[in-house]
């Protein structure tokens, strides 16, 4: 990911993105998902609200206008036109004048973080409420609140996502999937599809790829579970890997990866190998559980589709999560950037890291006559050329074997690479001299 | 197990079941059947003498009314009628005079318990014997002895056994084994079948039961041979998990459970799990072997039945195994009490730990339409309800969506909630809920 | 082998085959195999040169007379009627006038070990050579040089083998595989035939076999490749282990023995066992690799057999490898005559540690009506007899029912010695009484 103009241009789609109000439906997520489509050709797709998906319902599509909390001195304290945050997501409309006792039930603030104002939704009860710091909580004066929201729930409406597929020399694909219906919020929301763009560019630069790469753009749960209804049983057919990307741009440093439900993906092995290399901390690995995003969905048992997560500052890891203090500030695109190039890397891996055969499977292929060997046998006689250079390619040539021999189409080569700790390098390099000169297939 | 008037009666039934000179056959065991009788409804079934039994034969019915080695002094050193096991069990009639060196061959006694009688037995090759204490032994006169057996071998005789079931939801049956066979010994023999009696009361309490419980009482060795003989069929077709009952009154605390041949029982799996999560030595786990008790007939290689063992002191562990010491002074109905709650909340886990499936596979459920999640998605915000219960309650969900996802009927409940370090009780608890609310099948 | 005499004859033989001037192909391979016949059946096959054998051909068969290096001072540096290795091996014709630099690129010397001739060779592109110490080299004057090789390719020439088979009770077989076509090598060539020549007496003298066992005797690489054209089909069908002799007669101590590609042979199970056993480093265990010998072409994927290896003195971890030094000097007669015991007893625990069946599957066998076991059951009683010759045979008889329980056509008897800690010699005594009690399956 040389291309540092690409940078520069989505460090502008998240400021496009991050002023609008969007939710799990509506204008809003149509909108950003609009501004997805100038990096990457998404198609946009939609189901009708009221479709049973699953055990859910999509709910009816949610529009607002406004939503302001004005106090008995006439100051206005909560106000949709300067925080998206302010309102509940998904408030039913309100137009009513309350104690400040009466209104209590109706307030979040979040009292460690007393200067943020909190991320809060009710999409699946009705509900109202206005959401603001602690501190101005705390100073809100008794009296009379006039509480008002102009929204309206569209039962006509529908759900949306986007996606769109990069082919590979075989049908085997890969899922990335993020979600765009939180507002306003960077780490926790906009970091994901910003990574998404970044390596749908890379990935359309490979040359040759021995995967599809299928990118998927949905509001979090009831839009997963929507792909899944319209999709699912094509990925269960394709799936060889996958995974969530969420909360990329924070301030940990390298990448985290949480496994699958069965723990036995190819990305799970590949993962497992760049953390049992890396030594340090620069990769580290999560086991599945139950409580994260949409891999919650594309793991539940019927499908159990092999499907992780990237993230690098994980949710509940970081105080700042789902309020308006995880703002670019906490968010920086440099590294959502090292996050990419980093996922990146793991798809390299990924892409070398099934199963192959190599073209002579009865004995050892005769590497002399292909001029892939030396073809005089002198190990440490002195030739007047022994160096660390021929040194190098004696390891080389080791696990060229190696792979050779485990080119089987039963063995992973990711597990040969980390049997012999390969490095991922010197790894990718012989895979891809093995293909080019034949030795293995496509 | 609650009902302490139960174990006042279960110590009537120790006293009665005492004073009986049993054997393998014989009306000795009929007798003692039928005192079990009074606590649990067990089936009285038999064999004929003379049957082939796999590789064994089942021998005659034995019958003994007379056993007395009455020295030169007239004095009477061995007697039947002050101990069962005075003479060897099983033996031969004599009506002999024989001087002291003659009669040494047929003396037994425990020189590392010199006050004690050994218990021992000659059941499949004919001898004749008396066992003595040590003491009583060194101080034998010289002289003449008479050595009055008065027994019989009825080979038109049979083999008894008694047996009884509960039934459960599904015809998956658990096997609870005992034996009845040594007279006049405690831990090794009646803390068996006491604990057995309890477990059978607490199991019929139960408000519903997923497996069928079988309760067996027979002889050892030739009599679970010959039940094999009669329902191994039908145990290879049902069973799930099963223990013998044996050594379960002794002072060591806790419980130790031995694996079945296999290691690959729920029951190994639930007593692996409260072994991990005990951390002290409450549960112990021993490997399967071939000393022991009745499951090495049911874990011979043709049936290799998934039947561990129940054990507290175990044979071989204390010096009083197999003589008159191991009397109600060494075991007591209290930790025959405490064997018996221990194995019930084994089985009450066993319950739960099997393979459930959730009634949706598809996504995950939707849990706020059945009120059994917050509505609201505010975490940390200041609702003011906010305390410890709250938090209590998010560990809770976080179990039962792990435990839901795992109910693919793949995935036995106990390894998930091994696996996520559950508490035994929350663990109950959940599946009951989950159950209840019909979110898992029965 | 107590046949000491052996031990002498195999010195004489390795005198007779130390002078042979041995390539791949030609006179002297064929020579050898005939010194081998002396000792053991070996039927020689052959194969013509330029047949196609998977992804490699049969070389033209290469015959020599002369190779001569003489210098301007007329003196001989090189002279194959010195040294075997005075020549590269497969070194085409030459009768050429050079300058000492135009001769550089044909000249082989090791740094490392000045005074030692190296063992070049060049099977499968022309090209010429000698070979001479660094010393030597070092010395040369300037001058015009006369390089004069007298060698030939004989396009109508084969490529010879020599096998052998001792059949066993059944068609299941083990594979011994050794190399013959290093000239004047002693480590790394004739300690491999050595020790198949005494294996053959060995397991000749056996009283019975379970397995067949198969001696092949190859040039390396190529003739296995060769070997396994011929034989693959049938080792693919009827091997269940096997090894590859070489490197047996260094300096080391005790064996070293390298797993088979999968790593679950049952050579690589009894390995495994003695190494558990051994505590110290008399048996060592070296993973599966591609670099090595013949195992290579056995364990290429589309054979994939269960081919290990054995080796002592290992190449690559003593200087001498692949020079002159690798003489009688080095290798002794005595260490391969101990690494043929060491795999003598390995092939020992291999008839005992496979499957067997018990002629009992259900229930336990009954030991007594067989005087397999005590008829009275009296542990710790004192019956005047007890002492530790006692004890001993209580041991034997728990190992004895754990290998009955076990005998299920299923596990491995070495697994079942192995998990239970049993010496060697006990299991080998205890499968032997089993088998000739009939209590399990020859």
């Amino acid at each position: 990911m040389t291309d540092s103009s690409l940078w520069r241009r989505l460090d502008t789609r998240f400021d496009e993105l991050w002023p609008i109000m969007r939710s799990i439906t509506g204008p809003g997520f149509r909108d950003s998902l609009k501004i997805l489509q100038k990096e990457m050709p998404l198609t946009i797709e939609s189901i009708p609200s009221g479709t049973e998906v699953f055990d859910w319902e999509i709910p009816p599509e949610w529009l607002i206008t406004e939503a302001r909390l004005t106090g008995p001195d006439q100051q206005v304290y909560a106000d949709l036109d300067d925080s998206n945050l302010a309102v509940i997501n998904y408030s039913a409309p309100v137009d009513q004048y309350l104690t400040l006792a009466e209104l209590e039930p109706h307030l979040y603030s979040t009292p460690t973080l007393p200067e943020a104002t909190p991320y809060v939704t009710s999409y699946y009860e009705q509900n109202w409420g206005f959401c603001l710091p602690q501190t101005v909580r705390d100073s809100l004066p008794a009296g009379e609140y006039h509480a008002k929201i102009d929204s309206e729930f569209d039962h006509d409406g529908r759900l949306n996502w986007g996606h769109c597929v990069l082919e590979g020399d075989t049908d085997a694909e890969v899922l990335l999937s993020t979600y765009l219906c939180h507002p306003s919020l960077a780490n926790n929301e906009l970091s994901g599809p910003l990574a998404m763009m970044a390596l749908y560019h890379e990935i359309n630069w490979w040359e040759d790829r021995r995967y599809t790469y299928r990118f998927v753009v949905v509001p979090e749960t009831i839009g997963s579970l929507a792909y899944l209804r319209a999709y699912g049983d094509h990925l269960q057919e394709h799936l060889v890997a996958g995974a969530v990307l969420t909360c990329l741009g924070g301030p940990h440093e390298g990448i985290s990866y949480k496994l699958s439900r069965d723990g036995s993906s190819l990305l799970d092995a590949v993962m497992r190998y760049m953390n049992d290399l890396s030594g340090d901390s620069s990769v580290t690995i999560r086991p599945f559980d139950v409580s994260g995003s949409d891999e919650r969905q594309y793991c539940s048992p019927g499908f159990n589709l092999p499907v992780g997560q990237f993230a690098r500052t994980v949710y509940g890891e970081y105080a700042e999560y789902h309020t308006s203090a995880d703002d670019k500030s906490f968010m920086s695109i440099s590294a959502v950037r090292e996050s990419a190039e980093n996922i990146a890397s793991s798809l390299a891996l990924l892409e070398r890291g099934g199963k192959f055969k190599s073209i002579v499977q009865y004995g050892e292929p005769m590497m002399s006559k292909r001029q892939l060997y030396p073809t005089i046998n002198a190990p440490d006689t002195d030739t007047r050329e022994h160096d660390a250079k021929a040194e190098q390619s004696d390891i080389k040539i080791v696990n060229m074997m190696r792979l050779i021999n485990f080119s089987d189409n039963q063995n992973p080569l990711v597990n040969v690479a980390s049997k012999y700790s390969m490095q991922p390098n010197e790894f990718i390099t012989l895979v891809d001299y093995l293909k080019k000169n034949g030795l293995i297939n496509h």
